[in-house]
């Protein structure tokens, strides 16, 4: 993509609003733009985000097993008084009649609709274990929305349902999908401790929190030192394993009670990522839920395994920043390259420019090109800003020697190299 | 996909409620589930067909130098009542309070947004033209919901929105589009009719809709017999050759001033499946869009382009099938390949279909492995109803004389070829 081509609107001021470094980056670097409270518009360099990590959680869900669908967003509120949460869930329920008249709602999860389909479709036990997904925007009428996408009203949410026969196939679903969400947020760059939770709202038997630890979090959670080790490459640790580490929240970490002597344990702020809940029969026994089995009616067990998708783009950008802006890992990067031209209208620069630019989109690598007549200052501070993993710098002096400077954004380490080896190395 | 993993809820019965063709076929293929009047749920092969269509609006999109946003399903009333469509668009508009008493509105369509965004950050003629899309749910509170998804209240749609200097400019990208368009529907498998239409509640100075040609479409169509020609083949005409053909919605076709011969017009009816305006300064106006100049302040031009991408899934179905159910066009299939294993449990077929499964699915060719114990029958009927392009029907007798069956979902033929040769025909 060229800059000049594409719609990127940085802002030079910190919006005043904006608590917390991924709300300031996010708002600076063109990535979103508030529409009313807690909701926000995503402009393309968000977007582009927002689909990686997207992508991410689906590909390691359909690797599970995991089947795709899509919900819609307004639901009628019958299913809700059948399971008994069109009382419980309140005002951050949004809820309004159409013009017939008919009360419908925003959907602030789905537990009653995939039981909906479940049941209008799956009658023999021979269909489980089933595993139904999807990734859509969700509402909760949040009394004080805050920290931009971070704690927003419309969020992207990825939700999955599984279904059973046992509740020991529940069990084993439950710790298969606790691995699986250890694998995503590892894609993501992230280290997350799955912390033991109150299932709340959702209920159920059991329940996980996976926790990003950031400064800003919003819970408290205690957990196994070896989780630090783990994250920072000391430790390496089955998914068996991992899943023995003590990691509490808050209301669930009994100094008393504690299996781990104190000089182990770790007390950090986290941000919630992701939970899982093993259901159980909660939602089945309130709406009748069986499949035939071998020797009559079994009532379903369930789980439920979210992940907040929005959230997550702007708990990476509080797992990985510094002073000069956001720095993405490749998994998640907008654009995986910024090419900065520093100056555009000498034909050495714009033909060696041209040809990274044209080899890197031919081979399909995300490039953002900075063609503008912006100056060298500028272009340097906004591809810092928006934090594309390598930034390849193209001046005349250095071509004079043949040369261009590649930077790591990360490491901030610059090389001067030949074209060739810039493209090798991209392309490696 | 293995079909014994999959969740595929297919229907034997006609369900009494589906008045056209492709609402039964999306029910009977176990597409969409209703939860609502004009509200449903995508079940997985639906969803991927819906993606598919998605994907190719999208790509036709940023090939033409468009930008994708994502704006929020629900906005502040604030916008429309500065444009003056908060009174205009009547009931249509599903409008709500939040728990904090604001009035809220799930997003018919989004001028009034966009234009908000490009106010707050596009301050100079420098950064024009423009031209940023979305693809996202919308919601119309329609009276008489109907037809499945091809009428429904909840839809995906794609609108677009360009931003210009001058009227000429906008006129430019405005056939820009018209081609891009031709272009999209032309990759659905599609052959779309561009006729002049009245603008409605959108408004603007021009505007044409695209209209698939069916005997279920809600409106009634004039056009130049040359669009017969260039669907059958026997006429290819550049963007600009097409523009001129003559082409009308029955409000604006007149048959005193019809300029072309009565023996050359043709009547038909139609699914509308996009729409393009030519807006003009009416909501820049209307909210007062200015950029500077050379010489000082300049009125904003508009263009807004939608595209009814939930209705397309629908209206794919009603342009291709026939009795046994769908064809899809390779572009949009769900699956490319069906894989029928007529002996499971059988050790050669077993080897044969997993070599075929294994092959295919390495090279990303999307493929349904029917591994059930269904009976011949009942899955070749399967197959054909959820329209695969193509099925490798997989038996012993065949594979003793080391053949398959290779049939072709659109004619129907099949042909008896080794296991290798159906592999090199499928990925050649």
């Amino acid at each position: 993509m060229r800059l000049s081509q594409y719609f990127l609107p940085l802002l030079k001021e910190t919006p005043s609003e904006a608590q917390i470094v991924s709300h300031r980056y996010m708002l600076r670097a063109g990535m979103i733009k508030q529409q009313a409270a807690g909701i926000y518009s995503w402009l393309p360099l968000g977007l582009r985000a927002l689909d990686n990590v997207e992508k991410i959680v689906a590909d390691e869900l359909e690797k599970a097993g995991c089947v795709r669908v899509l919900m819609p967003t307004l639901q009628p509120t019958e299913l809700w008084k059948e399971s008994g949460r069109y009382d419980a869930l309140g005002k951050e329920m949004l809820r309004f009649k159409d013009r017939a008249d008919r009360e419908l709602l925003y959907s602030p999860t789905c537990e009653e609709m995939i039981i909906d389909i479940f049941r209008s479709y799956v009658k023999s036990y021979k269909a489980l274990p089933l595993n139904l997904y999807q990734i859509n925007w969700k509402f909760r009428d949040e009394v004080r929305p805050r920290f931009g996408v971070m704690r927003g009203r419309e969020f992207l949410m990825k939700d999955g349902y599984s279904f059973h026969t046992t509740l020991d196939d529940a069990k084993r679903e439950y710790s298969k999908m606790y691995d699986v969400y250890h694998n995503i947020f590892k894609r993501l760059g992230l280290t997350a401790i799955a912390v033991s939770a109150d299932s709340g709202a959702i209920g159920g038997n059991l329940s996980h929190e996976f926790q990003v630890l950031a400064e800003t979090g919003e819970s408290q959670v205690y957990y196994d030192q070896r989780f630090d080790d783990i994250r920072d490459g000391k430790l390496s640790l089955s998914g068996e394993e991992m899943r023995g580490l003590y990691a509490a929240a808050d209301e669930l970490h009994v100094p008393e009670k504690c299996p781990i002597p104190k000089e182990n344990l770790r007390e950090a702020r986290g941000i919630e990522v992701g939970h899982i809940f093993l259901l159980g029969r909660k939602y089945t026994d309130a709406m009748g839920i069986d499949v035939t089995g071998p020797e009559g009616a079994v009532r379903v067990e369930m789980g439920t395994y979210g992940i907040g998708v929005s959230r997550l783009v702007a708990a990476i950008i509080e797992a990985s920043h510094d002073d000069n802006g956001i720095i993405w890992p490749e998994s998640v990067a907008p654009f995986r390259v910024g090419l900065i031209n520093l100056r555009p209208g000498d034909v050495n620069c714009e033909e060696a420019c041209n040809l990274i630019y044209n080899t890197l989109t031919a081979k399909e690598v995300p490039i953002l090109y900075d063609d503008t007549d912006e100056r060298p200052g500028g272009k340097f501070a906004s591809m810092d800003l928006i934090g594309t993993p390598w930034q390849i710098i193209v001046g005349p002096k250095g071509l004079e020697r043949n040369v261009v400077e590649l930077k790591s954004r990360k490491t901030g380490e610059k090389q001067e190299v030949s074209v060739e080896s810039a493209l090798a190395k991209l392309l490696g």
